[in-house]
């Protein structure tokens, strides 16, 4: 591993449940010695990708990256083009619905809408990294992405995060095959118990896919003629929200063709 | 310079104007030699930091940072405290208003908002870069930040960036000195030729000044008497925004604790 790759890996502990880190933390959480960690916080802190609290000499994450985040949607506008589909998304079926992007081997969220309307909703923490094999955005996902990704995955051990977690790769890939045909994955469970979702790939220029939207259903709500029912407004979306990044009719799936039947009255 | 700090430093190089660079760009932007530059970049790519076009080449900044500027919001939400006094501000006074953040040894705007009442406004670019010399917003955060900032600032080369920037340490030493008594700046024409405006420092936890309120006018529409109104309005913007970001009241300036006039009918 570099020395970049080392550093910027000491940014990932930071999460909505753990806003500020201390230097001895870090060195556990990293498994390297303290004056390397310590040579590394200096260098993200002096660019502003950390910042220092003055007395408790706690990092938090800096703000170089509102600026650097900001700037990557003034050129190529992702949250902008993504929110409005998203929204609509979550108005239309009453559920949660997420999009998020591929960032190395897993799906970052980049935008969440809830239109609450039900006694129990969906817990979404858009600071969590989501794991390819385990959400139903993963896997829509790997379905229609490159080879090479797809291997890198599913050759190592799979984490579980539920006692639903699929983690035998040979029934992943025959899963991925049928996400190949229809262009939606579902999985029950996987990543949240009380969790049912559908995703659906997101597409850019040159059919390249970059991530993936989704629906989570709490598992009390979901029923199979509804599912299908929010499985074809997610792929309607997913189709919407793809030729707006830039990917063309053709390179989309079969399914994201076909017209959207209304939802019945609940 | 440490590799890491080489490496980030290749991110800095995008701009609003500049959303994609090449490789032999960044050889040029950076100086360097093309196979440490392409090796940095390599590895930035990998942690999501960058994303490279499928055709292209070019390199574009990567979701990595938005999510990382998600989970450092939902920590320390500066940008959600900001926004509604910013916008607020604007509306009070009719005219751009705007925060930025500490972010090494210059300003990263967080905020803008513009009512666009009239019929020329300023052009606010909020990838830009303020540089503390240069600006209503430096002089703010030099006035109040600690000795060793002010010094590093003031005792390099000084960036021209109109006729009017003021390059001379001693000359900004003073005005330094006075804006520490008012605890607002005024500065015309320094930044851009045809824009005059006033600032005034963002304190956080502990007294300490993390960044920058301002408020940009159009020459045209500069008045001593509309000025001073506008600068009352932005010490009670500043100082709402210091007491939301954890500042005690005895740590703001006097000025900040004078009452607000009403802004004349234009």
């Amino acid at each position: 591993m570099g020395t970049i790759t080392k550093a910027l890996e000491l940014l990932t502990f930071f999460s909505s449940n753990q806003s500020q880190i201390g230097l001895t933390q870090f060195v556990k959480l990293s498994g390297r010695d303290k004056a390397t960690v310590h040579r590394h916080l200096t260098e993200l802190e002096q660019n502003g990708f950390l910042e220092q609290h003055p007395e408790s000499r706690a990092y938090r994450l800096g703000p170089a990256l509102l600026r650097l985040a900001a700037v990557r949607e003034a050129g190529f506008p992702v949250r902008a083009l993504l929110r409005p589909v998203v929204e609509g998304l979550s108005e239309q079926v009453g559920e949660l619905a997420h999009a998020s992007l591929l960032q190395g081997d897993a799906l970052s969220p980049v935008i969440h809408a809830d239109p609450r309307l039900h006694g129990t909703q969906v817990h979404f923490d858009p600071a969590e990294v989501l794991p390819l094999h385990a959400t139903s955005s993963g896997l829509a996902l790997l379905a229609f992405a490159d080879n090479a990704l797809r291997e890198r995955v599913l050759s190592r051990p799979l984490s579980m995060h539920t006692g639903h977690t699929i983690t035998d790769a040979a029934t992943l890939r025959r899963m991925i095959d049928d996400v190949r045909q229809t262009g939606i994955s579902q999985l029950s469970g996987a990543f949240d118990e009380e969790v049912v979702s559908q995703g659906a790939p997101l597409f850019a220029e040159g059919g390249r896919v970059i991530g993936a939207m989704s629906i989570a259903v709490p598992r009390v709500r979901a029923r199979p003629d509804r599912d299908a029912i929010l499985g074809r407004h997610l792929a309607e979306a997913a189709r919407k929200a793809s030729l707006s990044l830039g990917a063309e009719v053709q390179d989309l799936p079969p399914l994201f063709h076909a017209p959207v039947s209304k939802l019945p009255a609940d």
